[in-house]
């Protein structure tokens, strides 16, 4: 995320028009030599070891968190209690306590605040919102979504923190799930209840830290590493979400459909270029999905002006580029920009009914 | 459905080697007229009115069902009770006492019974359910569903009697949901427990009835046009199934994903020619799905060597053809042929449990 | 092509509102032994050796010649002189000559005459031809084909009929070229010059004949195996097209794309359910290649409501039953059907310049 | 083109190990006020309007040139005739004796140089290349190409510099039949003899310089709007490549096939993080087209690695920071990196054999 971020900042002033000079002043880890040589490569100004002295320095005017999601809280808090901009890294929070804390503080602060759902600002998905808006669908009647991956469906691939509560909260659901939880609340709207099953497929696995070491020895998975919920969405649209990191060939796919009443669209983030519509307008005789490659020039679709001609592609780094030139103007003109800190406490909400719904066996409202 | 069994009655002998000659001796509709003029059309030697006659009568070995699913059970039951072979088109019963008592009497005749999943007959069903059991796809961790038609989606299509429960029992439930348990019970293994929920998205359309006398008259949508139920196989296997017609562009899509620790499977029905495979085994630096165009020669892959050279495609009616060969096989054999009226009881079983499911907002367990 | 055919005339009388009923009276072929298995086979009243007897039998009033190319002249010509209408398989005739000669005869005796180009009558290639007249592609510029086939990839595949001058004419260029060409000359107009590049990757191959009793003698292919060509065609377009059965992968395929000012058409056989299309006059945000599944009802898409609902896809072999049905009413209403006869000529003369072509190393104009 | 390779110059030694520190020491364009904006947008050190003083700076070691094709010999020259290693834009040349001087120069020099293929550098490509050499496809029986974009097929679009001779060369045919020509020369070996055809469509377009006056006033197209050649290439490989912008809905795409006794590899430049396999040895009846998402780890495939994990894709952009770091590294080592100048100038050959072709309408040898 460190590699992702610091080329996001590097690269949105040589792409965007911000309003504002960018300089990336200190970058901060615990470690002192790593995050010195992470200083050099990444291209910052200065290192640091203590995020406090980061977030206290007059000198800096935006923070952005990328630390591990246990940590988050604390550090946005007293960002935004110093009176800094305050960018944080998905999974917004550990729970939804912390979540309305980070919120509580950010709004008190009156700074600008706002959470890094990349995926947001994929070109494509940012499209299919501008449609749905303008009602290209009509009545919405389906949202469904699966982030899959398959690094995991080997049974022999080591226990690592992301497999242990206390460094992962809730595994698989709130590391991708929350992903997929947001655009469906960006693209489509709020859920209002769901029916969840988190599970794990594989209870034990080789320690990671003894193998370095040369030893098999097992432990135990914490987490879930799978994760499914169906829900009601406002407006009565049903949701269907899955997450899993157990099927192969799936290298980090997040495939999307939304059906509605006058159209569907469909996105897949292996091939995050485009974006694939069915208009029911169409004449009868040559209706079928668009698959429209969104590389057009002259602001016609959102943020890919400012890259290539027509048909060269972007990659995944790009979205980390227009969140950060997003945040940037935002920041300089004081207004809200999502997704802000509410958007991070209401997935929170969503992650934590599911969690309840599948410990419970049955539908759990989300709050409110 | 009577044109596409007719046909599948008419081809078999020609492209497989049956084990018995076929005659089409006679079809039995309840209108005199037309069912003397489908018989002319769909090339049988005899036209009947009462279905009584048919199943009784001494000149014919095999009976194949086809009449709306409230009829099946008296028919069933009624033909193998004066010793008929019985293929009975699906939705198989109306419940899961009706397929008990079908399934009891066809057993105590001693007869063949079948029921028409055709879909189990694809080639590209069928080299994948042979895939799997060589061990292709390891343990097995996801099965995948969904049928997607888009004819609902305006809410002005009429109100017909598929959208009424006297006439069709659980609506897109039991008309659609049962092809796509049927397939996950084929190609992974039971269904264990459910957690449903079954949903209408218009409750009233105008009545189709009404709209032929040039009225608009609205009705009442008795029954669900939409489903989803996650649930668990046997094994572990997490299944994610759904089930609408109101997704714009489907037209008759069947998408099926299969996850296990060596590879995945992916099926498409509106490209059916086609198996999508993942090889964790293929070399690293080359892995990726094959697309596996199932039009082999020479016995490599089920059924197709009996049509055309590689790469000359079939369509859907030939799933008949392939279920009408297997039956005639087996009733010359007096072997029994999957899918049998005990598939039949099991997967309405599981439709079942899914409909208690959604009434009662909890997890539920498939009777065994 | 005996089976195919002979479908096709059973299965048009089922499927298609026919002016006359439709007899399969006379099969016919060589071996007496051969014949009369094909005739039980395939659903023949008689079978016959000497095909004179059949052209000149007062019970017969339609011929379908499905015999190699070097009979196709023969027979056409006796066939049309006894007043027979004629369907006549491809490869239409050896040479232009003898193309002539077939038309001259069929034009004098005034009877319907169709070459069978069944690929004109894929419901994809059908609407592409009605689109392109109604102006869906403006002024355009470009038609590109290929015919790829992968069985000759293998340099051990045996040297067969096909392979060999006498028998088989051109090889892959009178072969599968004669296809690509006739659908051209269908969808876009006349060649007026062509550049051509007939070759021949494996000179020499084991005889099939020698094999076939066990011994390994390579014997000399006498065709080319794989032919390629640039043309001229109408109103300025230009034309690439290339064949091939060297391809491996590519079973049958044929891959069309059609370019115009107001949009493109792109087709592929291995998927022939479907056709895609761009539009110039979508919206600029929404703008991209269309994947219309032509299987829609009501007769918006040619053929294919005599078929199965929306989404149900078909073969390859009713391509044939839809070149009976529309030759059947041709035949009783006495009109021309396209392809005819002066299609077939037609084409020949663009498989001989491009031959010409090839040998003289330079354009060579297609006689007109 | 100088944002693209200011961005390379400024990524790769983020992304990559380089062997020496990059300095984006000086830009150097015509205009003052507009290189000096560019300087401070692109991240350069200094400004220059004269090239002449940048090739002669003793501050400096590479040269990257990316003006107009017309002025790429003279100050190519220059550069390495001050020792500097050269990095040169394609169109390389406008002629191939402009070529052979040019790669004489840098010979004479034994500085580094190297020609701005950057499709080359894609992963897929590089995959492909690896693969070949390994002998994935065996015997290779053909190359076929194609470059297609839509920016001419609206006849109104107006006539600049790219459709006159003079600051153009050959139109489409340098300007983009450059690019396959080089994959293909890469990919498969030389090409020895080629038939050609350049075209122009429309012959007349509004003039951009006035049009931007107000004014409608026809200009004449000088050169080649479209071309297509087919060839042999060495080991009796044949070519097909063609090259329009005549193609809607193609934005920038490049197709290649190429066929081999062993497998088949297919790549879409809208795709590019893709690779298509076929293998001819996986078992018979789960073969077909591998879909590789090359985006894997632990250097399993090129260049990615240095990227994000897998699933994770690249862009258009990144080409040319792989073609700048292998580029660097081969600087410092002295050792010769492809595409060199010798390869400019074989490019080069091709190109004009293919315009001789199309001029005499018929074969012309490669130059040797």
């Amino acid at each position: 995320m460190g590699r992702a971020h610091s080329n996001a900042w590097r690269q949105a002033p040589k792409f965007f028009n911000l309003k504002a000079n960018v300089e990336l002043h200190t970058i901060c880890g615990r470690d002192a030599a790593g995050v010195s040589a992470a200083r050099a490569q990444l291209g910052w100004q200065h290192a640091a070891t203590d995020w406090r002295e980061v977030v206290e320095s007059p000198l800096i005017d935006i923070v952005d968190i990328t630390s591990p999601p246990h940590l988050h809280a604390e550090m946005a808090i007293a960002a935004v209690k110093n009176g800094k901009h305050v960018l944080c890294e998905k999974v917004f929070a550990l729970d939804v306590k912390q979540a309305a804390a980070m919120l509580a503080a950010a709004q008190k602060a009156k700074v600008v605040h706002m959470v890094c759902h990349n995926y947001r600002r994929i070109p494509a998905i940012a499209l299919a919102k501008r449609m749905i808006e303008e009602g290209a669908l009509g009545r919405i009647f389906h949202f469904r979504a699966r982030y899959a991956q398959d690094r995991l469906a080997d049974p022999e691939f080591p226990l690592d923190w992301r497999l242990q509560k206390e460094t992962s909260g809730s595994g698989v659901h709130s590391d991708i799930n929350s992903h997929i939880i947001d655009l469906g609340r960006y693209l489509v709207g709020e859920f209002t209840e769901v029916l969840g099953l988190l599970n794990t497929f594989v209870p034990e696995r080789p320690l990671a830290s003894e193998l370095a070491r040369g030893h098999r020895k097992m432990g135990k998975v914490t987490v879930p590493d799978s994760a499914m919920f169906l829900g009601r969405m406002e407006n009565g649209v049903l949701a269907n979400l899955e997450v899993t990191r157990y099927a192969p060939g799936r290298r980090n796919q997040i495939t999307l459909e939304i059906n509605g009443s006058k159209g569907s669209l469909v996105f897949d983030l292996e091939d995050m270029n485009r974006l694939k519509f069915y208009n029911v307008d169409d004449p009868k005789d040559r209706q079928g999905f668009r698959d429209i490659l969104v590389t057009q020039r002259d602001g016609v679709q959102p943020y890919v002006s400012n890259w290539w001609p027509p048909g060269h592609i972007i990659g995944y780094e790009h979205t980390f580029v227009h969140t950060v030139a997003d945040f940037v103007n935002a920041c300089v003109e004081g207004k809200a920009v999502q997704p802000t800190f509410e958007d991070g406490l209401k997935n929170q909400r969503v992650l934590a009914a599911v969690e309840e719904s599948s410990n419970k066996g049955r539908w759990v409202k989300v709050a409110v």
